[in-house]
């Protein structure tokens, strides 16, 4: 049996994401959708709010325990080991299945409409971060600062890994990658500006 | 005179702005902003694509002084060194109006439409940093580390911009932000992350 036979909702995105690669985002409905569920239409919209959130469905979750971890990690550790921690709490929850994540952005590579949703989605986590970083004392800017640079590595990391072999470690390449950033924007020193 | 009143792009512009300003950016029409600048619906359209557009007309000029400011980085300069010369460029060509920049802002902050459209501003320019840095010869995840590096303190260095006292210098925020990504980051070593 498949990962989502079991239940509605998991029917509806199998058979969502089936049509999307076939015909195209653009080209499918929610009555599509439902019809090659098996389902009706109203059954849809109790799981969905429309054929774009079929597949943006985890992203609450994905925030909510990124935020956690964060707030979890003890006072007084900057604010890069704190968004570190959130990066680990990701890699947790999306690096089980390269498979399903490899179909999912192909998906969204296809569609604009599709990446705008993505681009919303990684800019509310990196707004929900520095959100968390200011109420652990960061000051504002370095909050903005490290969300954000904490959102680079999450996207160069993600491509990475999806194009990597199927048994690459997410929250290793994660972690690389964090190490990583701080090599590159460190070979900018104050005097060599000027060179 | 004002900044605009020679042209009718300008004139467009000044109408739309007020009118998004008085009764929301989702209220107005072309049809609005055309006659408000005593123009017709036909000129507007030689002007811009959609009342979307008419906040985000210097963007390709934008992006082209960025990377033609990054691929005039002499060859052998580090990828953050480029990315620098490319917010230099931006900060010259962005910083000199904070009035007309704070009117745009506050108009783009009161829309989840225009919100989205200024994500989809900042990522393609974050893409075209990388490519122009992958020109240089940097690795493919350096390039993206680095211009999405650049585009996070693009962002922070704006806002604070923004927020300052009028005569606030664009570049030199930027510039400050930058070095300031890289004191945020290295905060984070290997050793320190089991801690």
């Amino acid at each position: 049996m498949g990962r989502w036979e079991g239940d509605a909702a998991g029917r509806l995105r199998e058979a969502a994401m089936r049509l999307y690669a076939e015909r195209g985002y653009e080209q499918t409905t929610v009555a599509d959708i439902a019809s090659e569920a098996g389902l009706t239409a109203r059954t849809f919209f109790r799981h969905f709010a429309d054929k774009r959130e079929v597949l943006f469905s985890g992203s609450e979750i994905l925030l909510e325990r990124m935020v956690e971890a964060l707030d979890a990690v003890r006072p007084g550790q900057g604010p890069m080991r704190a968004v570190a921690a959130a990066l680990d709490a990701a890699a947790v929850m999306l690096g089980r299945d390269p498979s399903f994540s490899r179909r999912r952005q192909s998906l969204i590579d296809a569609s604009a409409e599709l990446r705008e949703r993505e681009l919303i989605k990684m800019a509310t986590i990196g707004a929900a971060l520095a959100d968390g970083l200011r109420r652990r004392g960061v000051p504002a800017a370095d909050a903005s600062l490290a969300a954000e640079a904490g959102i680079a590595v999450f996207r160069v990391a993600w491509e990475q890994w999806l194009a990597g072999p199927p048994e690459a470690d997410l929250a290793g390449i994660m972690r690389a990658t964090l190490e990583r950033l701080s090599t590159v924007t460190t070979a900018l020193s104050p005097e060599a500006a000027d060179g």
